[in-house]
């Protein structure tokens, strides 16, 4: 639950990314019920999907450029390698 | 783009679903927009991804109960399964 400080590159993309991501998924929700072809809500869950695999990757180079650099030029990278270890053992199955 | 009129035994409780991961996600947009914690995010992200996945299965399930099962029934499951084979193909990389 850690706050920082110093400003990522691509905050604002990726802000951006999850909002349109958002939007797709609303009509998604929609298309379901208004009863659209079952596979065709599939074929659309999965460009949601890829949508936030590449919304991941953005900010995982974001973090790796800024807080795991600045965390390792400071000395106290353990907690935020240790962190990042275990988001990427929930992410990558 | 196709409609259909049968029933779908989990419908409502797809769209509820997909209400909720919509929710999620919209605050998933506000923890990164708020600043929050990279590791957190892409916690979060995965969550998002491992609901949309049970989503999918969930109206895989049901399309397979009554759209394939209704289609075979009335011996017109071509296209049917060449939909749903596309849509499969996509969704499981």
């Amino acid at each position: 639950m850690e706050h920082h400080d110093h400003e990522h590159k691509h905050r604002k993309q990726i802000v951006n990314r999850l909002a349109r991501i958002e939007g797709h998924l609303r009509s998604v929700k929609e298309m379901t019920a208004g009863g659209r072809d079952c596979s065709e809500v599939l074929l659309q869950i999965a460009a949601v999907q890829k949508a936030l695999d590449k919304a991941a990757k953005l900010l995982l180079k974001d973090h790796l450029e800024s807080c795991v650099v600045d965390a390792v030029l400071h000395g106290n990278q353990e907690k935020v390698l240790e962190d990042l270890n275990k988001a990427l053992d929930n992410y990558i199955r």
